[in-house]
């Protein structure tokens, strides 16, 4: 018999708030045969202030027991920016080598979206995961003197920037329109520039099926407000990725629809996979967050495992619930949860 | 009597059209008594051909004897991406020390916007211009091997990055508003993120009457389509600027009339004043372009060299310009520059 072994970090803010109704919909779309077992982890701010810690090396062995992890948001004004950003969520994206960073963007039907018009606009996103600036490379000499030089080291590597940039020419060439757009800035960061220009027209040759283009990241800002229908599949760094798909997001309905899959394609770890949205602690337990991109990250978590009629399900009451939403007037992240559950289970 | 010594330089594509009308309005809106001499240069695609030669020293010191400099756009498809970037934009701009490099963002009546409504945009970003990711630093390791390496290096200076953002704060302080926010990623780049944070908090000190605000870059672009009315003024680095501004030029209007500054507030150099968009050569040669976004540049050009009552009349002749656009259908590059000087003239 089939079974799903979920580690769950409901983290900090809203995040405990849209767990909650990810694993209420994931319980009800799952079939009877199927066995799912949650263990949840205290992972955030609360733990960083009581003991120090923010994820150890224990806390890794543990995760990696799991089939996949299912996270709300981590970060809390209380704790200086970075500690958990980089302590927590990077690290485990780099421990656990997620390298394909998947955030669709889809404009669902009865979405507002800050654009004129209603523009079709249905892409995903491939985001480089565990290179670029994020590695943390780079430091500070004479701080806090008026001598002081910090720098920040963009790593890229031939076998990184191949492995994404093949992985995001499967998914065109799996898709209908099949076109894969390169994200980069290879006229001034021309060193990493390179490396990722040259990558992707070599792996273009093993997929001919698939229509290429190529765009400067501050001209793709430009055309994902001013025509979002030209975008299919793109990829890009890390960098990059983590500005465009917030602008994605926002466009699209955004951040409480964005969904997002930390993903180890090779599944030597298990995948993470959460709202692209962060903690919001001003609107935290006030029932007022919109759970409804953790259950989207929840379709993805399905998808990875191979329940792709289960992540269907939920994409279908998704939206369902969001054509019909502007008749319903506001809803609580409980009803919104309730409702979405009801659908995928009914 | 009082003169203007201005090195133009046309350059590629559209580059020409849109710097012969910026010429036609600065002669028309300049009074009789100051004395406008002009050098045009030939830097571009061209000459690079030519001569293999993008700015030598010697350009530098001919350049560096005027009181200003126009440039178009430089950039062509035959060149091979990052030559003429690296090898003429950005080595003038490092050469001249601009460090403030100025991006007014400003919704005008009758401009047509990829926005839903017509939302208040009226905000200036300082972007960076002499650091972060643009110096050049960096390196490749096993070039086009499977074990290539290659790395891009942000550099920031206690240096230049307090001078910048003390400038910000001061035109933050001398506008309506009074309002400046910083936006970085101070979350991840977290070495140049804490210079930056620590010395915009630092600085803010010394101007309390304005009101300070922080954004990471992803969500500063959510923001600029959702709510751009609360900007008024922007500080941030090389690589976050030149992403943003072109977001923020999609957003009011587009590039066709966003204008830009490469400025040295020190005046030990000439600053230099673009349009922000391209060399566009798919629209060369037809009158197609739009040379609003360099008649806007001369008049950033104009108030740097101290003529604000110029620079005010170009200003509220493009503003009427744009306001009775809709009405008057398509015109040609130059039938634009005439109406422009018409009423800068009248
Ligand atoms: C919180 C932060 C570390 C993270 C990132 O920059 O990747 C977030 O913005 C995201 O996009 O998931
Ligand atoms: C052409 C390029 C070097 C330049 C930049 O990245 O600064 C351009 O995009 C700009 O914004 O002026």
């Amino acid at each position: 018999s089939r079974s799903i072994n979920l580690a769950v970090i409901p983290g900090d803010g809203i995040g405990q708030e849209v767990v909650a109704e990810g694993l209420k919909v994931l319980s009800a779309v799952l079939p009877q045969d199927v066995k799912l077992e949650t263990k949840e982890y205290d992972f955030g701010a609360k733990r960083y202030h009581a003991t120090g810690e923010t994820l150890t090396n224990a806390d890794l062995a543990a995760l990696k027991q799991h089939d996949a992890i299912l996270l709300g948001a981590i970060g809390d004004p209380s704790v200086p920016s970075g500690v958990l950003e980089r302590g927590f969520l990077l690290k485990l994206r780099f421990a656990f080598d997620h390298h394909v960073n998947l955030r669709p963007s889809k404009l669902l039907p009865g979405v507002t979206t800050p654009l004129a018009g209603q523009p079709e606009i249905d892409f995903v996103v491939v985001r480089e995961g565990t290179e670029g600036p994020y590695t943390g490379n780079g430091g500070t000499i004479r701080q806090g003197t008026a001598d002081e030089v910090a720098t920040e080291v963009s790593v890229n590597t031939a076998y990184g920037v191949e492995r994404v940039v093949r992985d995001a020419f499967g998914r065109a060439q799996a898709r209908a329109r099949k076109k894969l757009t390169l994200v980069h800035k290879n006229n001034v960061l021309t060193f990493a520039g390179h490396l990722w220009t040259n990558t992707f027209h070599r792996v273009a040759q093993e997929f001919p099926e698939v229509t290429t283009d190529y765009l400067h990241v501050d001209a793709a800002t430009i055309f994902l407000v001013t025509q979002p229908e030209r975008f299919d599949v793109i990829v890009t760094d890390n960098l990059f990725g983590d500005i465009i798909t917030d602008l994605a997001a926002a466009v699209s309905g955004g951040i409480g629809v964005a969904a997002s899959g930390n993903i180890n394609p090779g599944r030597e770890f298990p995948s993470m996979f959460e709202p692209v949205h962060g903690s919001a602690p001003d609107i935290a337990g006030q029932g007022k967050a919109d759970p409804t991109a953790t259950v989207l990250s929840v379709a993805l978590l399905l998808r990875h495992l191979g329940y792709d009629t289960e992540a269907d399900r939920i994409d279908a009451a998704v939206a369902a619930d969001l054509t019909e939403r502007s008749a319903q007037g506001a809803r609580t992240t409980v009803q919104i949860g309730d409702a979405l559950a009801a659908r995928v289970a009914g």
